[in-house]
């Protein structure tokens, strides 16, 4: 089953031949509503190929089936609308230092994407997740490097978004498919490869990373690995609503068994009484979630280590240990610590690494100072979040100052929410300094689009031979600017 | 003065403390302006300095100057319109899949940019050079590494813009200046530089490459390292105007000394008759023209060499001989070679590779297919260009195809003029696949502002805690994308 170096050059060459049927932004928007509609009315057989080889379950499964469609979906409204294009002319301007002549720019597909999809997202972050359906939106055609804990359901989903490519006389090699470790590495070092998109551990995307960065010539690579999500509990939060945020907590924690990349995976709580009551909620309700399975083997050997060696720590106690509940689930806890703890360098950096799975690291501070300590020495996160009291809501107190302390610390601030749950939207921002991402851009929500296109400028360019994107007529309607104003 | 590894750390901290007073975008804004005005003041001295430290010429640098100039007050004007922030606001929509909650993004500045000058652009790629105009601009403070060619006039740039900054209350630190080989690579190491700009040599710019790469928190580094812009003349625009082409290429090639960036390297010219006068007049204007000092001696030293090395290839020939003219100078020069040569891999590959200085060579192709072979070959190029005849230029024949053919080999496509010259415009794009930039964006334009920042989603944030870019009555008027929307 595995793909060797020969099936994986095939498939980026396949790939390659792909992007001439795929330019046309029409048949492009068209294929990939296909592609959604097909998933969506294939959605019986998919989430039982899907809970065949996962323990997500057939609820979420097909949740997530219906993100992923929606998804593809949204990138064909992106496509239609050609924003992402992102249109400038300048007509000629002798009087510019030095003079500026007739210039258009717009942006053009990279070339062939490869895709490493994630084990704990079958649908929404594989075959047809989001970097193939933002790839495809770009114009650029895709080979998939399958995640090894459900390969037959990646190649039904590839067999589907095939037939939808089909159906628009774009061939099947738009979206190629390989599984094995190796391939993976093949992949992200062929020459023909233009850009990667990743979603993973930090160490699988960080050597994926390595090679993309160290290819003759280096390519763009997009990876998502790790994130602690730090959430922030004000003292006058904790005070006004300690059970309300210790249940919400437990539900976010434990959400699809702890295995989002948006985790809450270290909580700052008062020390005192009024942490002391949503520490208490947070015990009841964790101590109430079921065990469950963890997305494979390895994950659960990777969980029950990663919370014995924390746990191990001087100082920490778990108030609800999380742990093997059989021989095949875990069962959900969290572990507390003095944030003193947590202030300088030193074994307890430990607690500042993600854990994948039901356990987060309750960090009980005695002052703002110390809070604030803990949280300047936290790598790169996808979300950070603060919990604030209805006062702070309304802009009394250090509410504007908290938010603006952590904004360097992730791509997505949540305020008197939980990360979990990343909509699709334009505004969506999923990414974050490193090791969150290694670039600054999405890998959720429109912006993700940008990350496979790059600009070309045309310079005194004959009207009769401009791509009607950037003809002054805009035959296309696109949003644009045109010498220097907006037009839209 | 080489600045030690404290000293590179001192400046870099320096910059990060001046982060916060920068803020401000009116601040900014104005601080830009008042930049432009005082090196625009200071022109005697500033170009006198340059002049004292180049062999570049007065004309040369003082329209250099007025460029550089230009440009900060074009970023002003950039970031008073404040499209570059990027403002989405999604409100929250139950029907979505998963639901949307309130969702406002804008981007942020990524932090200490290091910016590395170049030798051919003591005003405008160097100390406040188009890096610096658009890091600032953004928001980042700089830590310039000066050119060893140019060091006296480096920190009399960065004492001009001090003083503007000091005149808006901005610290010195925002434009750190620091000297030495050594000190670049502490530089780009270093844990709090966020980002960094380079211009010059494949050579250096990859090794700088691969140390921000290798980084344990890896940043982005835009590196402008080479390109060898190749040039396509159909048969039938040499046989309407061969001279014209021959002698507007002599032009190209020789301005500046050929020491710029976008000289063309590769000119394809059909053999025949009327490649033949073209070539003819290219050796008359290239005759006529003066030699001159290049840029140092290390310079000119590569230069003899690359061209000693080309010239003694089976097959070449060099009509004009491009060479030493006295001890100091050089002199401009042109080889030829039959374009069958460059098809396929070997000892000719060395053609296809920049070689900086006024030469260039001139492959004679036989047919349309063995001009399409070897620009099949060529790595990643600044700019492409093409001449066409009247009628392809007016749709006629593979005036189309051609622009489309060239499109994958670089950032900018050139029809009937010379890459020489790169505007600063909105639709301007300066770079293209590698080597030509190690990323997709842009050095030259107001594309450049986007190196330097990430966006930042806001969810569910209480509107007394937005940042007045983010706020629904939209204070600062900034033009947004509001539930899908574009709104100017």
């Amino acid at each position: 089953m595995e793909a060797t170096a020969e099936e994986v050059d095939a498939a980026v060459r396949a790939a390659r031949a792909a992007r001439a049927p795929l330019a046309d932004r029409t048949v492009r928007a068209a294929f990939l509503r296909t592609a959604a509609y097909r998933l969506a009315a294939a959605e019986d057989r998919l989430v039982e190929a899907a809970d065949a080889e996962s323990a997500l379950g057939p609820v979420r499964l097909t949740g997530e089936l219906a993100r992923t469609c929606y998804q593809l979906r949204a990138f064909a409204d992106i496509v239609e609308e050609g924003a992402f294009l992102d249109v400038v002319i300048d007509h000629p301007d002798d009087t510019a230092t030095p003079p500026v002549p007739d210039l258009r720019r717009h942006k053009v597909p990279l070339g062939v994407v490869a895709v490493y999809s994630a084990s704990n997202f079958p649908f929404a972050f594989s075959v047809a997740g989001g970097d193939t359906a933002s790839a495809l939106a770009a114009g650029c055609p895709v080979v998939v490097k399958a995640h090894p804990d459900h390969p037959a359901l990646s190649e039904l989903v590839a067999r589907v978004v095939r037939g939808a490519a089909a159906a628009h006389g774009i061939p099947g090699g738009v979206l190629g498919l390989v599984h094995g470790f190796d391939a993976g590495v093949e992949l992200v070092r062929h020459p023909l490869v233009s850009a990667a998109g990743f979603t993973g551990s930090v160490r699988g995307g960080r050597a994926l990373f390595d090679a993309a960065a160290a290819r003759p010539a280096p390519i763009p690579f997009h990876g998502e690995l790790g994130s602690l999500n730090p959430v922030l509990v004000t003292e006058a939060a904790a005070a006004e609503r300690a059970e309300a945020v210790g249940t919400g907590l437990a539900g976010s924690m434990t959400l699809g068994l702890g295995q989002f990349c948006v985790k809450p995976g270290l909580v700052l709580v008062p020390a005192g009484a009024a942490g002391d009551r949503l520490v208490k909620s947070l015990m009841d309700a964790v101590s109430d979630t079921a065990a469950g399975v963890l997305l494979d083997h390895r994950m659960r050997d990777h969980f029950l280590a990663g919370v014995a060696e924390r746990a191990a720590l001087p100082g920490v106690d778990s108030p609800v240990t999380p742990g093997a509940g059989s021989a095949h689930t875990v069962s959900p806890g969290f572990l507390t610590v003095p944030a003193a703890r947590l202030t300088g360098a030193g074994a307890h950096d430990l607690l500042l690494e993600e854990c994948f799975g039901p356990v987060t690291v309750v960090a009980r501070y005695a002052d703002e100072d110390e809070a604030t300590a803990v949280l300047a020495r936290l790598p790169g996160n996808l979300t950070a979040t603060v919990h604030l009291s209805a006062g702070e809501a309304a802009g009394e107190g250090r509410g504007a100052r908290l938010l603006a302390e952590l904004t360097p610390l992730a791509g997505r601030v949540v305020v008197d929410a939980w990360p979990t749950g990343v909509a699709v939207a334009p505004a969506q921002h999923h990414g974050g300094p490193y090791p969150a991402t290694t670039s600054t851009s999405t890998s959720v929500g429109a912006g993700a689009i940008e990350r496979w296109m790059r600009p070309v400028a045309y310079q005194n360019t004959p009207p009769a031979l401009l791509p009607p994107e950037l003809r002054d007529d805009n035959p296309l309607g696109l949003p644009r600017r045109c010498d220097g104003r907006l037009e839209r």
